[in-house]
């Protein structure tokens, strides 16, 4: 029985949002795996602001997808055919595989995971990319200390939820700031931050004056624009800014809003650094073990927003930059 | 005899460039020197960027000058009276005395410096603030390695002309950004920078490519606004962005130009720290040191820029937003 493949190829480059123009969806049959590859059925789909940026034509710190390539993606999937003695039939694999249901692979950059001990879902999450973000860039750029004050931005999202519970965890003082009465509900009632701020009912800048009367020690910065510039108008001395991400800016069609604050910097003597989570890939196994061993014991908790469909994924990816997720987004590849 | 002082007193905070509105120039008697008190003769007068940003009622690193205070400057002078066993008649002084001819003190902030060895001048240039936050501004924050590309804006002036001699001197690559064929020669065939771009006729970011064609290792910004753009756009891994100052944005009457590129932190893995020289006030004396040393031994030079009769302040403040200055502007202050 010949399986049919069903992918998401990059038609035009988006100026702003992406379009539904902007994508393919093609079919095609999947072929046998040739000698050493593996065949794997995808069943998550990770979905991730950086994606906006794989789609420009432009430098960055990977290569853009071409016109006509699958759309890159995380992925986690299970072996259903292989010819190569790592990998057996039934293994489950962590990967960028892309956004489509099958995928081919001589087995470079597919890690097998533990289907059993813990939901698949959470190698995309908490123990995954965003989990590994937040945890490198929080501990190692970030450098909170007992009592510090930590702000994150996204903070409802999969790296901004993250950070925020292990600032708890590290004994800092942690602020969130969301959009949204029920983001700010879920991290004030249920991850336990100290404060929130709803950006889309309150002023930033006074909202983080009154929640943090000695300054921000920390801030972790998934947004920019104006949020990052409110922060940095608050920054504590030798506060640590942490730039992970500027989701408010991928899709702007004009010029980066660049943080007019900066000098903040000065005269605080502070810093804003630039972090990607690929350079700490050698510790992964660490981080890994730390996060596990924390949601073992309740303290860091993981959720999941999951979109059923794969064809549903240029609608899913829209709402990472329209603020719907609570958690990280997944996109489920379901089979007929 | 009664002596007269002249001073520069804040009359109004000035909207952009400084206006002789912005000023009141005074005369009033000297009184004698009180008990434990010492009357200095001004001989010179720091004129620095960050003046600007005192005369600004905003919070900063320091407090704004008050309106009708005499305006906060550096200065060097000379003993003429003292009731302080610390101050001899005679002794030469390092001090914060302000635009005036005369200044009294209790002695704190005072600091005795050799008048004998090395020309009085380069305590407020070389040996003095300037130089100092070009030694830790470059060492501490920028952590030069051997091999990397330094590039320095206002590479003319006080502080970037210091940067750009230390980075040679630990075997640099360096590129100076300055204004003008006269500067940019001074740099290139006096100083022996590596490359110059002169960004009044040349299109920066282009020329840096030229300079830098492995990229910028470390970037040390006295400027901010376009030039600092052009730089964040050309970073190399792991770069290091160093604040220092702003003079393109100082007399902004609207917001500061907040670097549209800074995302280029977070593609390079890079960091923009700020600095502010009294952070380091307890290595001052290392500092000089090593400075001195090196000007001892023709590795190091020195150019002031001196303007003659205090009456001149407001114009001389100027010529430092107008990039007429080459190395350290001062005021000499000149008696009938």
């Amino acid at each position: 029985m010949t399986l049919t493949n069903h992918q998401f190829r990059l038609a035009a480059r988006p100026a702003g949002m992406p379009k539904d123009s902007d994508w393919k969806f093609t079919a095609e049959p999947v072929r046998e795996p040739g000698p050493g590859e593996v065949l794997v059925e995808i069943l998550y789909v990770s979905l991730d602001p950086a994606m906006r940026g794989w789609m420009n034509d432009r430098k960055s710190y990977i290569a853009p997808v071409g016109l006509g390539d699958v759309m890159r993606a995380g992925t986690v999937g299970r072996v259903i055919a292989s010819n190569n003695p790592k990998f057996a039939v039934g293994d489950h694999v962590l990967g960028m595989q892309g956004v489509q249901a099958y995928a081919l692979s001589d087995g470079t950059g597919l890690t097998r995971i533990d289907g059993g001990n813990v939901p698949l879902q959470l190698y995309l999450s908490t123990l995954g990319m965003p989990g590994m973000t937040a945890y490198f860039g929080l501990l190692e750029v970030g450098k909170p200390a007992p009592g510090d004050t930590v702000v994150v931005s996204g903070a409802a999202g999969a790296v901004g939820a993250v950070v925020g519970q292990i600032a708890r965890i590290k004994e800092c003082r942690v602020v969130g700031i969301a959009g949204g009465a029920a983001k700010c509900g879920y991290l004030r009632d249920v991850l336990g931050f100290d404060a929130v701020i709803d950006y889309k009912a309150e002023e930033v800048g006074a909202a983080l004056g009154k929640a943090c009367p000695k300054g921000i020690d920390v801030y972790f910065d998934n947004v920019g624009g104006a949020i990052l510039d409110a922060a940095l108008a608050r920054l504590a001395m030798h506060a640590r800014v942490v730039i992970c991400g500027a989701i408010s800016q991928y899709n702007n069609t004009g010029p980066t809003a660049g943080p007019a604050n900066y000098l903040s910097l000065l005269v605080n003597r502070a810093s804003m650094t630039g972090m990607l989570v690929f350079d700490y890939a050698a510790r992964y196994h660490e981080a890994g073990r730390e996060l596990a061993a924390w949601m073992a014991a309740g303290r860091l908790q993981s959720r999941e927003d999951v979109v059923v469909g794969i064809e549903k994924f240029p609608e899913a990816l829209l709402m990472l930059f329209k603020g719907e997720n609570t958690g990280k987004l997944l996109l489920e590849v379901t089979r007929d």
